[in-house]
């Protein structure tokens, strides 16, 4: 297991500014998201929510960025955030881009969420390509980082490249890891298995292209995700997207059929229940609620992007995300990491 | 659920011919392979064990096919084909090719087995790639027929409207699946949803260009593998790995995370053994071993791929999906799905 810091304690001014939140995206929205902003701001945590001021119901004074359109979960990405400027997320993604906001949170249409991102706060300088890089928990060990969960179903190997170079920084601040060692998913670990942009991919990273700070330790496999086989798993979006399904798939399988078992005839009450007390914190453990939502890497300001059927909970998770990546300067390490590994191919590593 | 018919019982005189069991091939060879191929004999299947005479042990007076050479796990698959013309899986594909044996297994080195098959045994005609067709196990419903699992990490759209096409044969002469409903692995339900290949794909089985025998659903996502949305899912070989074996990691993980919980301090041990008795079996229907394999579709012979790993029991499952298959006439199913699907685009569907 790789070494995990102390995590940080002192917030820097920065980390003042609110949490802009998207009142309105999301399957529970605006219920559970307004709540969850409330149970944050509760715990200290200074929140701007945005969204229609006579949609959100009670929001117990909070301070309220007015939008009066709302982006829907079946809107099409680019044609919504062109054409509904007056959405929660247009508005929220410009509170970032204004310094109204110190991050962003929305649990509402991913794709829209990073499309809205991208155009308001723009890419960090030598950002190719933005990736979305989701939390895998695996229980009894460090979490793995996945990227690209499903920003960019089309990728060049240099974007792959960049993808490890941003996961290293992510793990390193969000998950405390020193040095984080980044695999690459392919179908085998020898060096020539895999697709042409694995292959590609490989080449570039064991050539040192990533910069010292990037510690490549090769391919790894799917069965490698849920395993300490590596902190960081870069993949395109299109398969990084198709292994988060997968897993939640299966994990939500396996819950269910233990859950049959433990309930089923036979099984006397006073067991089941001392077996559902060791279950159920693996469960909340394994739940994508905890880690609060997948951050979009490589824009010019913080968001987080939440599932879409974000709880209260996962909502003041995500705030905390937000404003833990403020604090820690998450994007000027992420520009420092793609500025600094500029170097000529083969300068490193 | 899809209509599943009743099985076929009347074997036909060609899958009188024996297996092809490569002895030397699986992490557990010869051993367990032998012990395998034994118990499938004493239970009436004919055997022709393939290998060197000297390393098999005692085969129990089966008929022995001898090769001396042994093709490693860690070989590279094509050179290991051709300079290896002596080893037992050549020996295997070869004796499928001159009708000494109706069927070929292996466990051994997944990529050589695949150019065995295809060097010496041919291609189907019109067929563009063979593809590996895995069953996923999916207690409480049909399991899903995944492919490719890993024969092309690269692919062409219309490779995948072949995989569609011998996937739903390979479904209906298998588990006995009436109209399996086809999907195509992607990023989202819509059809606009994925990567180029997977767009193109699409396009082309929502036109019909798979004939009127698949039952195409669209686009179907990660999470669907372990349900009952479809009864094959078509995908390109490299995503189709990756997704196997994240799910093979997944389980294993979920299985060890609830074993400990069962085994820990607090869970009476008679309530412990009665959940066990409850998720032993479920972890049975999980084992890939239960389905003896996965078939190598397209190749003009059957062609049984079993884990690096198989046990006996492996064996003897996948001699017996060797001999079905025989019996069932796959190969010839397969020609006639391949060929009479070549209609002009828009024909059908």
């Amino acid at each position: 297991m790789a070494a995990v810091s102390s995590p940080r304690s002192i917030l820097t001014p920065a980390s003042e500014l609110p949490v802009a939140v998207d009142a309105m995206g999301g399957d529970r929205a605006p219920g559970e998201i307004v709540a969850g902003a409330r149970a944050a701001a509760e715990a200290g945590a200074p929140i701007l929510l945005v969204g229609d001021p006579g949609r959100m119901g009670d929001t117990g004074g909070l301070d309220v960025l007015a939008a009066s359109e709302v982006v829907e979960m079946h809107d099409d990405p680019a044609r919504a955030v062109r054409s509904k400027k007056d959405s929660s997320l247009i508005r929220a993604a410009e509170a970032v881009r204004d310094g109204r906001a110190g991050a962003m949170i929305s649990a509402g249409n991913t794709g829209a969420a990073m499309a809205s991102a991208l155009f308001r706060m723009g890419r960090i300088k030598g950002v190719a390509r933005p990736a979305i890089a989701t939390i895998i928990p695996v229980p009894g060990s460090t979490p793995t980082v996945l990227l690209d969960a499903g920003a960019n179903a089309e990728c060049l190997a240099a974007w792959l490249v960049q993808f490890a170079q941003m996961g290293s920084v992510f793990a390193r601040v969000r998950l405390g890891i020193a040095n984080p060692r980044v695999g690459l998913l392919s179908i085998g670990e020898e060096p020539g298995k895999g697709n042409l942009l694995v292959k590609e991919a490989h080449a570039l990273l064991a050539g040192g292209r990533a910069g010292p700070a990037v510690d490549f330790i090769g391919n790894v496999e799917g069965r490698d995700v849920m395993s300490d086989a590596a902190d960081v798993i870069v993949t395109d979006g299109f398969t990084g997207n198709v292994v988060l399904k997968t897993l939640e798939g299966s994990m939500k399988f396996a819950m269910g059929a233990v859950l049959d078992a433990i309930r089923a005839d036979g099984v006397p009450e006073d067991a089941a229940a001392a077996l559902l007390g060791r279950l159920l914190p693996l469960a909340g453990e394994l739940d994508p609620d905890s880690y609060g939502g997948a951050v979009l890497l490589g824009v010019d300001g913080v968001c987080i992007i939440s599932h879409g059927s974000s709880s209260a909970r996962a909502v003041i998770n995500a705030v905390e995300v937000g404003r833990r990546a403020v604090a820690d300067d998450l994007v000027g390490q992420l520009r420092q990491a793609v500025s600094g590994a500029e170097a000529p191919a083969g300068a490193a590593g």
